[in-house]
Protein backbone atom coordinates (compact mmCIF):
# COMPACT_ATOMS: atom_id res chain seq x y z
CA UNK A 1 0.00 0.00 0.00
CA UNK A 2 1.28 3.65 -1.06
CA UNK A 3 0.64 5.98 1.38
CA UNK A 4 0.91 9.89 1.14
CA UNK A 5 1.43 11.54 4.24
CA UNK A 6 0.72 15.51 3.58
CA UNK A 7 1.37 18.06 6.04
CA UNK A 8 -0.72 20.64 5.41
CA UNK A 9 0.32 24.31 5.02
CA UNK A 10 -0.03 27.28 2.73
CA UNK A 11 3.59 28.63 1.96
CA UNK A 12 4.96 25.24 2.21
CA UNK A 13 3.40 21.86 2.25
CA UNK A 14 4.88 18.99 2.73
CA UNK A 15 4.90 15.46 1.24
CA UNK A 16 6.43 11.88 1.86
CA UNK A 17 5.32 8.61 0.29
CA UNK A 18 5.76 5.21 2.11
CA UNK A 19 5.04 1.82 0.88
CA UNK A 20 4.04 -0.86 3.58
CA UNK A 21 3.42 -4.53 3.32
CA UNK A 22 2.26 -5.78 7.21
CA UNK A 23 5.37 -4.37 9.31
CA UNK A 24 8.25 -3.78 6.55
CA UNK A 25 7.49 0.02 5.37
CA UNK A 26 9.94 1.94 3.14
CA UNK A 27 10.45 5.42 2.01
CA UNK A 28 9.80 6.40 -1.51
CA UNK A 29 10.30 9.90 -1.81
CA UNK A 30 9.60 13.15 -0.08
CA UNK A 31 9.80 16.88 -0.58
CA UNK A 32 7.62 19.91 -0.45
CA UNK A 33 4.99 21.92 -2.52
CA UNK A 34 5.94 25.46 -1.81
CA UNK A 35 3.74 28.51 -2.99
CA UNK A 36 5.92 32.26 -3.91
CA UNK A 37 5.08 35.24 -0.86
CA UNK A 38 4.78 37.54 -3.53
CA UNK A 39 1.82 36.34 -5.05
CA UNK A 40 -1.77 36.94 -3.93
CA UNK A 41 -3.92 34.63 -2.19
CA UNK A 42 -6.19 33.10 -4.73
CA UNK A 43 -3.05 32.57 -6.83
CA UNK A 44 -1.25 30.69 -4.42
CA UNK A 45 -4.05 28.27 -3.64
CA UNK A 46 -4.46 27.36 -7.39
CA UNK A 47 -1.18 26.53 -7.46
CA UNK A 48 -1.30 24.23 -4.39
CA UNK A 49 -4.75 22.92 -6.26
CA UNK A 50 -2.72 21.99 -9.11
CA UNK A 51 0.81 21.00 -8.04
CA UNK A 52 -1.56 18.27 -5.39
CA UNK A 53 -3.31 17.12 -8.35
CA UNK A 54 0.25 16.88 -10.57
CA UNK A 55 1.62 15.12 -7.20
CA UNK A 56 -1.27 12.50 -6.53
CA UNK A 57 -0.78 11.59 -10.54
CA UNK A 58 2.66 11.01 -10.33
CA UNK A 59 3.23 9.18 -6.88
CA UNK A 60 -0.40 7.19 -7.27
CA UNK A 61 -0.93 7.14 -3.30
CA UNK A 62 -3.72 4.48 -2.34
CA UNK A 63 -4.49 6.84 0.84
CA UNK A 64 -3.74 9.80 2.22
CA UNK A 65 -2.79 10.44 5.35
CA UNK A 66 -3.24 14.40 6.57
CA UNK A 67 -2.41 16.29 9.55
CA UNK A 68 -6.03 17.66 11.11
CA UNK A 69 -5.61 21.55 12.18
CA UNK A 70 -5.63 23.13 15.00
CA UNK A 71 -5.26 26.72 16.11
CA UNK A 72 -3.06 27.27 19.32
CA UNK A 73 -0.50 29.51 17.85
CA UNK A 74 -1.06 32.10 15.29
CA UNK A 75 -4.27 32.79 14.17
CA UNK A 76 -3.76 34.71 10.90
CA UNK A 77 -1.51 32.11 9.92
CA UNK A 78 -3.91 29.39 10.95
CA UNK A 79 -7.05 31.29 8.21
CA UNK A 80 -3.68 30.58 5.91
CA UNK A 81 -3.15 27.18 6.09
CA UNK A 82 -6.80 26.26 6.43
CA UNK A 83 -7.54 28.22 3.14
CA UNK A 84 -4.54 25.65 1.78
CA UNK A 85 -5.70 22.88 3.47
CA UNK A 86 -9.36 23.26 2.04
CA UNK A 87 -7.85 22.76 -1.20
CA UNK A 88 -5.78 19.66 -0.26
CA UNK A 89 -8.79 18.01 0.62
CA UNK A 90 -10.12 19.48 -2.69
CA UNK A 91 -7.43 17.76 -4.73
CA UNK A 92 -7.64 14.61 -2.88
CA UNK A 93 -11.59 14.09 -3.54
CA UNK A 94 -10.67 15.34 -7.23
CA UNK A 95 -8.51 12.45 -7.61
CA UNK A 96 -10.50 10.12 -5.74
CA UNK A 97 -7.95 8.92 -3.05
CA UNK A 98 -9.00 7.82 0.44
CA UNK A 99 -8.21 10.61 3.00
CA UNK A 100 -7.69 9.71 6.58
CA UNK A 101 -7.15 12.40 9.39
CA UNK A 102 -4.57 12.26 11.94
CA UNK A 103 -3.96 14.67 15.22
CA UNK A 104 -0.62 15.24 16.27
CA UNK A 105 -1.10 13.61 19.42
CA UNK A 106 -2.35 10.66 16.87
CA UNK A 107 1.28 10.86 15.06
CA UNK A 108 3.31 11.57 18.48
CA UNK A 109 1.53 7.92 19.78
CA UNK A 110 2.09 6.28 16.24
CA UNK A 111 5.68 6.59 15.61
CA UNK A 112 7.05 6.81 18.98
CA UNK A 113 4.82 5.47 21.69
CA UNK A 114 4.73 8.58 23.48
CA UNK A 115 1.44 10.80 22.29
CA UNK A 116 3.23 13.76 23.72
CA UNK A 117 6.76 12.82 22.33
CA UNK A 118 9.43 16.15 21.22
CA UNK A 119 8.92 17.00 17.92
CA UNK A 120 12.61 16.26 17.57
CA UNK A 121 12.06 12.76 18.91
CA UNK A 122 9.22 12.01 16.47
CA UNK A 123 11.69 12.96 13.55
CA UNK A 124 14.04 10.71 14.59
CA UNK A 125 12.07 7.65 15.12
CA UNK A 126 10.37 8.49 11.66
CA UNK A 127 14.26 8.77 10.36
CA UNK A 128 14.82 4.85 12.25
CA UNK A 129 11.59 3.29 11.60
CA UNK A 130 12.54 4.09 7.56
CA UNK A 131 16.12 3.40 7.90
CA UNK A 132 17.29 6.69 6.98
CA UNK A 133 20.60 8.17 6.80
CA UNK A 134 19.78 11.57 8.33
CA UNK A 135 16.32 13.10 9.20
CA UNK A 136 14.75 14.02 6.38
CA UNK A 137 14.96 18.14 5.43
CA UNK A 138 12.97 20.26 5.66
CA UNK A 139 10.54 19.45 8.36
CA UNK A 140 7.36 19.58 6.75
CA UNK A 141 8.79 16.85 4.66
CA UNK A 142 9.90 14.67 7.93
CA UNK A 143 6.26 15.37 8.96
CA UNK A 144 4.74 14.34 6.09
CA UNK A 145 6.48 10.91 6.85
CA UNK A 146 5.33 10.63 10.05
CA UNK A 147 2.11 11.16 9.10
CA UNK A 148 2.39 8.13 6.19
CA UNK A 149 3.78 6.29 9.18
CA UNK A 150 1.06 6.70 11.90
CA UNK A 151 -1.32 5.19 9.06
CA UNK A 152 0.65 2.55 7.95
CA UNK A 153 0.67 1.86 11.90
CA UNK A 154 -2.90 2.56 12.43
CA UNK A 155 -3.71 0.03 8.91
CA UNK A 156 -1.65 -2.81 10.30
CA UNK A 157 -2.47 -3.07 13.90
CA UNK A 158 -5.87 -3.17 12.82
CA UNK A 159 -5.31 -6.86 10.96
CA UNK A 160 -4.83 -10.19 12.14
CA UNK A 161 -1.20 -10.13 12.72
CA UNK A 162 -0.48 -14.18 12.42
CA UNK A 163 -2.80 -16.96 11.21
CA UNK A 164 -4.71 -17.28 14.48
CA UNK A 165 -5.66 -14.06 15.33
CA UNK A 166 -8.90 -12.60 13.95
CA UNK A 167 -10.78 -9.73 14.30
CA UNK A 168 -13.92 -10.09 16.72
CA UNK A 169 -15.19 -6.65 16.44
CA UNK B 1 -20.30 45.62 -15.13
CA UNK B 2 -21.49 42.39 -13.20
CA UNK B 3 -20.27 41.83 -9.74
CA UNK B 4 -20.70 38.86 -8.32
CA UNK B 5 -20.80 38.65 -4.02
CA UNK B 6 -20.10 35.64 -2.30
CA UNK B 7 -20.63 35.15 1.50
CA UNK B 8 -18.17 32.64 2.18
CA UNK B 9 -18.75 29.08 4.03
CA UNK B 10 -19.13 26.02 4.49
CA UNK B 11 -22.38 24.37 4.79
CA UNK B 12 -24.13 27.40 3.21
CA UNK B 13 -22.38 29.80 0.82
CA UNK B 14 -24.30 33.13 -0.17
CA UNK B 15 -24.04 34.55 -3.71
CA UNK B 16 -25.19 37.71 -5.13
CA UNK B 17 -25.27 38.85 -8.57
CA UNK B 18 -25.53 42.21 -9.77
CA UNK B 19 -25.03 45.00 -12.73
CA UNK B 20 -23.13 47.95 -12.08
CA UNK B 21 -23.01 51.13 -14.91
CA UNK B 22 -21.87 54.23 -12.84
CA UNK B 23 -24.53 54.58 -9.94
CA UNK B 24 -26.89 52.90 -11.17
CA UNK B 25 -27.64 49.14 -9.90
CA UNK B 26 -29.71 46.14 -10.28
CA UNK B 27 -30.04 42.53 -8.87
CA UNK B 28 -29.69 40.01 -11.58
CA UNK B 29 -29.98 36.90 -9.16
CA UNK B 30 -28.96 35.20 -6.15
CA UNK B 31 -28.98 32.45 -3.69
CA UNK B 32 -26.89 29.84 -2.16
CA UNK B 33 -24.52 27.16 -2.84
CA UNK B 34 -24.79 24.56 0.13
CA UNK B 35 -23.71 21.03 1.21
CA UNK B 36 -25.33 18.45 2.72
CA UNK B 37 -24.37 17.74 6.69
CA UNK B 38 -23.59 13.71 5.95
CA UNK B 39 -21.10 13.58 4.08
CA UNK B 40 -17.25 13.68 4.81
CA UNK B 41 -15.48 17.32 4.48
CA UNK B 42 -13.10 16.45 1.61
CA UNK B 43 -16.13 15.77 -0.62
CA UNK B 44 -17.72 18.62 0.83
CA UNK B 45 -15.54 20.72 -0.36
CA UNK B 46 -15.00 18.93 -3.88
CA UNK B 47 -18.83 20.17 -4.17
CA UNK B 48 -18.27 23.74 -3.43
CA UNK B 49 -15.30 23.59 -5.97
CA UNK B 50 -17.39 22.35 -8.74
CA UNK B 51 -20.31 24.03 -7.93
CA UNK B 52 -18.64 27.46 -7.67
CA UNK B 53 -17.11 26.85 -10.93
CA UNK B 54 -20.37 25.97 -12.79
CA UNK B 55 -22.08 29.57 -10.92
CA UNK B 56 -19.11 31.50 -12.45
CA UNK B 57 -19.52 29.60 -15.78
CA UNK B 58 -23.32 30.30 -16.14
CA UNK B 59 -23.26 34.18 -14.43
CA UNK B 60 -20.17 35.27 -16.06
CA UNK B 61 -19.34 37.69 -13.33
CA UNK B 62 -16.40 40.46 -14.29
CA UNK B 63 -15.12 40.76 -10.90
CA UNK B 64 -16.13 38.74 -7.10
CA UNK B 65 -16.39 40.42 -4.03
CA UNK B 66 -16.09 38.26 -1.39
CA UNK B 67 -15.54 38.75 2.54
CA UNK B 68 -12.17 38.90 4.35
CA UNK B 69 -12.13 36.17 7.19
CA UNK B 70 -12.28 36.65 10.87
CA UNK B 71 -12.39 34.29 13.77
CA UNK B 72 -14.32 36.31 16.63
CA UNK B 73 -16.58 33.24 17.57
CA UNK B 74 -16.64 29.35 17.29
CA UNK B 75 -13.22 28.47 15.89
CA UNK B 76 -14.07 24.77 14.91
CA UNK B 77 -16.86 26.80 12.57
CA UNK B 78 -13.97 29.30 11.81
CA UNK B 79 -11.74 26.42 10.47
CA UNK B 80 -14.36 24.71 8.12
CA UNK B 81 -15.31 28.29 6.74
CA UNK B 82 -11.53 28.75 5.87
CA UNK B 83 -11.50 25.58 4.35
CA UNK B 84 -14.51 26.32 1.85
CA UNK B 85 -13.58 29.75 1.37
CA UNK B 86 -9.84 28.39 0.16
CA UNK B 87 -11.53 26.27 -2.34
CA UNK B 88 -14.31 29.51 -3.50
CA UNK B 89 -10.93 31.31 -3.96
CA UNK B 90 -8.93 28.52 -6.08
CA UNK B 91 -12.14 28.50 -8.07
CA UNK B 92 -12.61 32.04 -8.78
CA UNK B 93 -8.64 31.33 -9.73
CA UNK B 94 -9.18 28.98 -12.04
CA UNK B 95 -11.72 30.85 -13.52
CA UNK B 96 -9.69 33.62 -14.41
CA UNK B 97 -12.24 36.45 -12.12
CA UNK B 98 -10.77 39.13 -10.65
CA UNK B 99 -11.35 38.99 -6.92
CA UNK B 100 -11.25 41.84 -3.90
CA UNK B 101 -11.86 41.45 -0.74
CA UNK B 102 -13.62 43.48 1.87
CA UNK B 103 -13.98 43.13 6.00
CA UNK B 104 -17.32 42.94 7.38
CA UNK B 105 -17.20 47.24 8.58
CA UNK B 106 -16.35 48.32 4.56
CA UNK B 107 -19.35 46.46 3.58
CA UNK B 108 -21.57 48.36 6.19
CA UNK B 109 -19.59 51.74 5.57
CA UNK B 110 -19.98 51.02 1.85
CA UNK B 111 -24.10 49.94 2.09
CA UNK B 112 -25.25 52.30 5.20
CA UNK B 113 -22.55 54.53 5.27
CA UNK B 114 -22.01 53.54 8.88
CA UNK B 115 -19.38 51.22 9.80
CA UNK B 116 -20.94 49.34 12.62
CA UNK B 117 -24.17 49.02 11.25
CA UNK B 118 -26.61 46.26 12.62
CA UNK B 119 -27.10 43.35 10.51
CA UNK B 120 -30.99 44.01 9.77
CA UNK B 121 -29.91 48.07 8.99
CA UNK B 122 -27.28 46.49 6.09
CA UNK B 123 -29.49 44.03 4.50
CA UNK B 124 -32.68 46.86 4.59
CA UNK B 125 -30.64 49.06 2.69
CA UNK B 126 -29.15 46.43 -0.11
CA UNK B 127 -33.15 46.13 -0.28
CA UNK B 128 -33.66 49.37 -1.12
CA UNK B 129 -30.06 50.01 -2.87
CA UNK B 130 -31.61 46.91 -5.46
CA UNK B 131 -35.43 48.31 -5.24
CA UNK B 132 -36.76 45.14 -3.99
CA UNK B 133 -39.84 44.33 -2.41
CA UNK B 134 -38.51 42.42 0.21
CA UNK B 135 -34.70 41.28 1.94
CA UNK B 136 -33.90 38.50 0.15
CA UNK B 137 -33.69 35.22 2.30
CA UNK B 138 -31.57 33.22 3.41
CA UNK B 139 -29.54 35.98 5.31
CA UNK B 140 -25.98 34.49 3.07
CA UNK B 141 -27.85 35.68 -0.29
CA UNK B 142 -28.69 38.99 1.41
CA UNK B 143 -24.90 39.47 2.66
CA UNK B 144 -23.89 38.06 -0.85
CA UNK B 145 -25.79 40.98 -2.37
CA UNK B 146 -24.60 43.54 0.26
CA UNK B 147 -20.73 42.69 -0.43
CA UNK B 148 -21.56 43.17 -4.27
CA UNK B 149 -23.04 46.64 -3.42
CA UNK B 150 -19.66 47.31 -1.66
CA UNK B 151 -17.52 46.65 -4.67
CA UNK B 152 -19.85 48.76 -6.80
CA UNK B 153 -19.72 51.58 -4.67
CA UNK B 154 -16.02 51.13 -4.24
CA UNK B 155 -15.51 50.59 -7.52
CA UNK B 156 -17.76 53.93 -8.78
CA UNK B 157 -16.61 56.22 -6.09
CA UNK B 158 -12.91 55.89 -7.59
CA UNK B 159 -14.27 57.27 -10.83
CA UNK B 160 -14.92 60.64 -12.13
CA UNK B 161 -18.85 61.74 -11.12
CA UNK B 162 -18.90 64.69 -13.45
CA UNK B 163 -16.79 65.62 -16.47
CA UNK B 164 -15.30 68.52 -14.48
CA UNK B 165 -13.81 66.12 -11.35
CA UNK B 166 -10.77 63.85 -12.05
CA UNK B 167 -8.36 61.81 -10.07
CA UNK B 168 -5.79 63.54 -8.58
CA UNK B 169 -3.92 60.74 -7.15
Amino acid sequence: MRILGIDPGFATIGFGLIEAEKAAVHMVTYGTITTPAGLPLSRRLYQIGTDMENLIGQLKPDVISIEELFFNTNITTGIAVAHGRGVILYAAEKCGIPLHEYTPSQVKMAVTGYGKAEKRQVMEMTRRLLKLGAVPRPDDAADALGLALCHARSFTSRLPQTGTVKETI
